[in-house]
């Protein structure tokens, strides 16, 4: 069976290594060996194993009818749209580990393959190697999925774990990051939660079926977290990490990308550095999770893998996804309700005068008082801090 | 779609409830509805809603060319394997629960399902709720699965956590067990690790592609261990849990069930009360993590209910699994390298003279000793306990 890599960056060349070195056990499970017949880049990688299967041009990969499988790990939504959608016209199987071209043109992507009777996976867009999305779509298929909560982004979650341990603050820690190669150059969709909600988005639409757009999800990132913030969350024994959450209420769904202060009981609260987990909570299942290296070469590779072994035993067979392109119009989340940390200059008694009955944590700092809330709605929340004014920070209690 | 249920006890009326209470999305999920037509017991439940459904011959289901898919929740190999074998030849996709008979007629059933071009599926028989026979039949097929360690066993998962918390001996904690339902009349398959062992051989069955024959698993329990256990545990900074555990060595994979004394950086240290959790480590993916609900009605018949989704989906092909009748030699477990923690009434110098160097654990005791010896393999570890003579408990660290 012969495959192509459109994309040979870090998971393309990635997925090229696993095909060499597990080459056996990928052919015994796919019942033929795959063969690596084309590798679409811009250049020319001389000296590279893969130098001679590289091509320029797209078309070449769609008018060779011997190619059965094609890999998308170009990232980013254009050209991967174009070059994806003309492979399933031409009758290929593709998988992706592109989030952006998936959180935006999924639906669409999934009817073109349907059409053609081909597969159109992309296990690999969230959580990197974490089995996720086909657990949610062909395992967790007996439950109505009232919740999934995930740490989805490695970079982010190793900086937390980094300013968590080390007492260090946020540029610091991004410096180190990049240095590690954590994070990119401009890590502004990491850090800014971007990433994150286009994650979270997708495995939204997996689980009610239609349409969720990004655009409609509140998304905080983590570039306003300081050292203080650390200090007043190691005071009340929790920690900070950056959640990407979707709620079932009513017949839709309310999602969220925040920071969050995380209670040692939560399932999610022992991920650190650069792990992701996503935490499901079905109507018959009860609690979930799945763990594991949400990022890096090899790990996203193996998942690219992973769908190619499926496409493989279903060759002839379109795998049925629910994801509609009518779009889910998701709840409000000015009335999801919270608990809210706050940072304020105001005094106790102003604090108390407008919110009620608080709970103050100690700070040691001279010139501001930390406090949580009560559980309230967003909008109540909202108002509230309004009128107190002297708002330097707020994070969520989950 | 007609559906039909052998064994109406604790899982079988689970299938049954999920059946009616998520209708709609399961239907959704298979493209048309699933109709419960026959429950198979011996009993006959009067006033239950499927009363009017109960048949007591297996064969009025097997002559019946309406049901396409069977449930098997009967537990025990026989009669469970006579009437699975003979559903799967009228050509009925069966799922079932029974790790029973998976361990012991799961590559037979699986050839039998090919041959007649049906499905055999068990997504239930190994961590109830938690997908992970379908996360590495499907998922993790791009990696070779070094490691497979899990706890997979919620009943003495619950009892071990509940001897930590509350310092109680095994007995009480047993009858507490016993009490609240977590623990059966006869509670001997869970807590001298069968049940354990069944589910490790099913695993590693799957991730090698052969037979692994229970029999040949290293299989100790844990009621052996005592509070007096569990003090050195805290003292250690570790918890005390049942492990099943595969590792590849060679071309072959040394597999064991005992309890362990997890460090807290263990990934299943956090894995409490009736929780299982299976951790994976594959060769590409890294460290990978499964948790949530490992038994109890409604998760494990979720888990049931999915694999029949995933057969309504499949109703015209046979999903191929890799698990053939040739029967894998497993590494031989003397050679595996272990610590050992071990209680002595011998002395210090008596220890150290046949160990070389350990670590002593201040036990408090007048009469004994703690210690924990340098890694070594299993067989030098006999060696020396025996030269010893004074061993009143051993556990392994990990």
């Amino acid at each position: 069976m012969k495959v192509a890599i459109m994309g040979y960056g870090t998971i393309g060349s990635g997925v090229a290594e696993i095909l060499e070195v597990n080459r056996d056990v990928v052919a015994k499970r796919c019942g033929e060996p795959l063969e690596l017949k084309y590798v679409l880049d811009l250049r020319d990688f001389e000296g590279d194993p893969i130098a001679d299967k590289i091509v320029h041009d797209y078309k070449t990969i769609v008018e060779d009818p011997e190619v059965a499988i094609v890999v998308e790990t170009m990232g980013g939504v254009e050209p991967a749209y174009t070059f994806v959608k003309a492979m399933l016209e031409a009758g290929k199987h593709v998988t992706t580990s592109n989030k952006a071209l998936v959180a935006d043109k999924g639906a669409e992507l999934i009817e073109i393959a349907r059409n053609h009777k081909v597969n159109f996976l992309f296990e690999a867009s969230v959580g990197g190697g974490i089995p996720i999305i086909r657990p949610l779509t062909s395992c967790l298929t007996g439950d109505v999925i009232e919740e999934i909560t995930g740490i989805v982004n490695g970079t982010t979650n190793y900086m937390m774990s980094k300013m968590t341990k080390e007492g260090l603050e946020f540029d610091d820690v991004l410096k180190d990051a990049q240095a590690k190669g954590y994070a990119e150059k401009d890590p502004t969709a990491d850090i800014e939660g971007h990433d994150a909600c286009r994650k979270i988005a997708i495995l939204t639409s997996l689980v009610c079926g239609r349409q969720v757009d990004y655009e409609d999800i509140p998304t905080e990132g983590i570039s306003h977290i300081t050292a203080t913030d650390i200090k007043y969350a190691n005071k009340m024994g929790r920690a900070i990490k950056l959640l990407a959450t979707s709620k079932k209420v009513g017949d839709s769904y309310v999602a969220r990308v925040a920071p969050f202060l995380l209670s040692p009981e939560h399932p999610l609260y022992n991920v650190h550095d650069v792990f992701n987990a996503i935490f499901v909570h079905g109507n018959m299942l009860g609690d979930g999770m799945f763990y594991g290296s949400g990022a890096g070469k090899l790990p996203t590779a193996s998942a690219v893998v992973g769908d190619m072994v499926a496409i493989a035993k279903h060759i002839d067979k379109n795998i049925y996804l629910e994801w509609e392109k009518e779009k889910l119009v998701l709840a409000d989340p000015n009335e999801q309700v919270n608990r809210f940390f706050v940072r304020s200059a105001a005094s106790e008694a102003e604090i108390e005068n407008i919110f009620g009955q608080v709970e103050f944590v100690e700070s040691g700092l001279d010139d501001e008082i930390g406090f949580v809330t009560e559980a309230m709605k967003e909008s109540d929340y909202a108002t509230k801090a309004a009128a107190l004014g002297e708002v330097r920070q707020m994070i969520r209690l989950v």
